[in-house]
């Protein structure tokens, strides 16, 4: 008998991947999440098991919006959040509701690999457009306004995935504008904007948004717990509606009821702030160590040490092509993701994606000098 | 200001509505639920908040496999098990899966209205096929499938909503081998099927299946907590594989991952089953009540007396159209389903639904009290 899965990925005990985006389980708050639950399930409070409003429970997008304008410094309205099931879930309902198949969206090259399978689900028809170390660059992005009608434009503005990248103000003003001219969405994926160590990044996109067109998209899996399935779209209430009317939220109410209420709760005792503290400490921490290891270790690689986020975006030099490299990093039992599984244009070969989110400062080190055997 | 809003539906307090498909907010079991919370959420127990396997926690679907072997009587493998996000968000995965804009598909008339605003979505060519006291009518099945080449047949093989109706067992084995025949899917919404008060129906339509063409769906919705957001489908594994592949899911993992491990403990510690006992007690005699106000101050409409779920389908007489009372309705500070929106065609205007799960048997005796005045 195989042993019984319970999470989505599963690492031998003996290999450390390095390469794996998710949160180190030792850091997710369990019993946080327990007072939390207890302050929520009470007799007065039974309507949080009910359907709940479309929108999201009222109460819970007060919370939200307060917390969220703490943390960003930028007034954020309640009637400006709508609650989703997460990113992922957001971004297949986006593609519902905003396209059809055989649409032009343009994405960074390169974008976050896994949004890429959810785009091709909908048969959508991927742009690249390239990025710099202050994210998209917005004259290529111009060409290819003048070559293309883009549904969207899919950024991921802030601690980029996989790029660490943040889009600059300046940049962030022009994306706006020329998606007034254009006349085209912007789905800004920003579920490492709370995920700051080093220096503060611009408030979400939707904040600066005056003609309703982006959806600035937040999540409680990087800054809580990803098995929670909670997240947010920030957008004007004029563009909120028009998630209101799906079939299926009609008919099963609001997208996560119960758990929105228990979050309420993590924000309403304060729990949520904490936890993202204590967060924002150990991930610098952790940035630090991996950076370190690698300047040592490997100074064949040629990264920039990002300002927050999960990701180190690491440059082979260019004859080396990272796929083929993996194997060797099996059997020294560790691992990576190579830079093409992040572009649509089947290119960035050599480059990496690591991450010094899913394990402690030891492991990153003890894992970085496995990864040196991949090239010397 | 007005007051902020939680739950989907909010009737004023001094209206009793007997159209809410929704359960009574009294019986949702928010003790249960704290007991279930504090149970799974230690600290031997982190991994239910990290990203979960695609398919469902495989403890989970063990509990739920067991749990659903007790109450049908009949074998369920943990592997035909799927978790969704509810039965809503189930039915708009398998449209997105299985049919292309302009596919045409076979509802029942009636049929769950909400369903159909789904299939909208998707801009299914919706094609009714009628029912009668056993469900489902195979001959006009038959010959609908003689003209049109659907992409699945839904169904409500099970206390149907609105008509409160089971299809029998000669019916469902009539269906499957059709299925097989004229290569169709079968979506089975079986969201009532434990709630059975007075008579056992026939285990899931899935049950039955041995050539993967049926999902029958269930939901925690009815028997637990709507707000919860957590179903299941069952089908044959090589079925259930088209689910898991999809980017959605590949991005965010498994569904509803914490949720699902609350539930695990309500069933571990025997609450969940505590609690379906209770509401079966619960909806035995609130059926038996309302059914005694309408014989007595309602004559004129015809009904059977449901031996499950949740509505009252009602028989007005031929020349009255259901919709020109709610007005009259309203004055008396009640309401109801008219028949016509479970219509596909724009028919069923001399029925009404009636649902005793959402009031006391009290109020749903002053509420046919009032209802009375409709039609005299």
């Amino acid at each position: 008998m195989s042993e019984i899965q319970i999470t989505q990925v599963s690492v031998p005990e003996d290999v450390i991947h390095l390469g794996i985006g998710q949160p180190d389980e030792n850091l997710l708050p369990v019993d946080k999440m327990a007072l939390a639950a207890s302050h929520c399930l009470n007799p007065k409070n039974r309507k949080i098991l009910q359907y709940g409003r479309q929108q999201g429970d009222g109460n819970f997008r007060t919370s939200l919006a307060r917390f969220l304008t703490h943390e960003y410094d930028v007034t954020v309205n309640p009637e400006h959040l709508f609650i989703t099931a997460g990113t992922s879930q957001a971004l297949d309902l986006i593609c519902a509701l905003f396209t059809r198949p055989g649409d032009t969206i343009i994405v960074e090259e390169p974008s976050y690999f896994l949004a890429l399978h959810i785009f091709a689900d909908y048969q959508l028809n991927i742009i690249g457009t390239p990025i710099d170390h202050d994210g998209l660059i917005i004259e290529a992005l111009e060409e290819r306004l003048e070559k293309y009608k883009p549904a969207f434009v899919y950024t991921i503005p802030v601690f980029h995935n996989p790029a660490g990248v943040t889009l600059s103000a300046a940049r962030r003003e022009h994306l706006i504008r020329l998606s007034q001219k254009h006349d085209f969405m912007i789905v800004a994926d920003e579920v490492y904007q709370l995920l700051a160590y080093t220096r503060t990044p611009p408030p979400p996109l939707a904040t600066n948004d005056s003609s309703g067109r982006v959806l600035s998209l937040g999540s409680f899996s990087k800054i809580l717990a990803p098995g929670l399935r909670l997240g947010w779209i920030q957008a004007d209430p004029a563009l909120i509606k028009r998630f209101l009317i799906r079939g299926y939220l009609n008919s099963g109410g609001g997208l996560n009821p119960f758990v929105s209420s228990v979050v309420n709760s993590m924000i309403e005792l304060g729990l949520q702030k904490e936890h993202l503290h204590h967060l924002r400490n150990v991930y610098r921490e952790r940035i630090q160590a991996m950076s370190q290891a690698l300047r040592l270790k490997m100074p064949f690689l040629k990264f920039s040490e990002p300002h927050g986020g999960y990701f180190l975006w690491c440059q082979l030099p260019d004859d080396v092509d990272a796929e083929d490299l993996l194997a060797i990093a099996e059997t020294h039992k560790t691992g990576f993701q190579p830079g093409v599984r992040f572009s649509s244009e089947n290119a960035l070969h050599n480059y990496l994606r690591l991450s010094f989110a899913y394990y402690a400062t030891d492991k990153l080190v003890q894992g970085v000098e496995r990864l040196r055997h991949i090239y010397q």
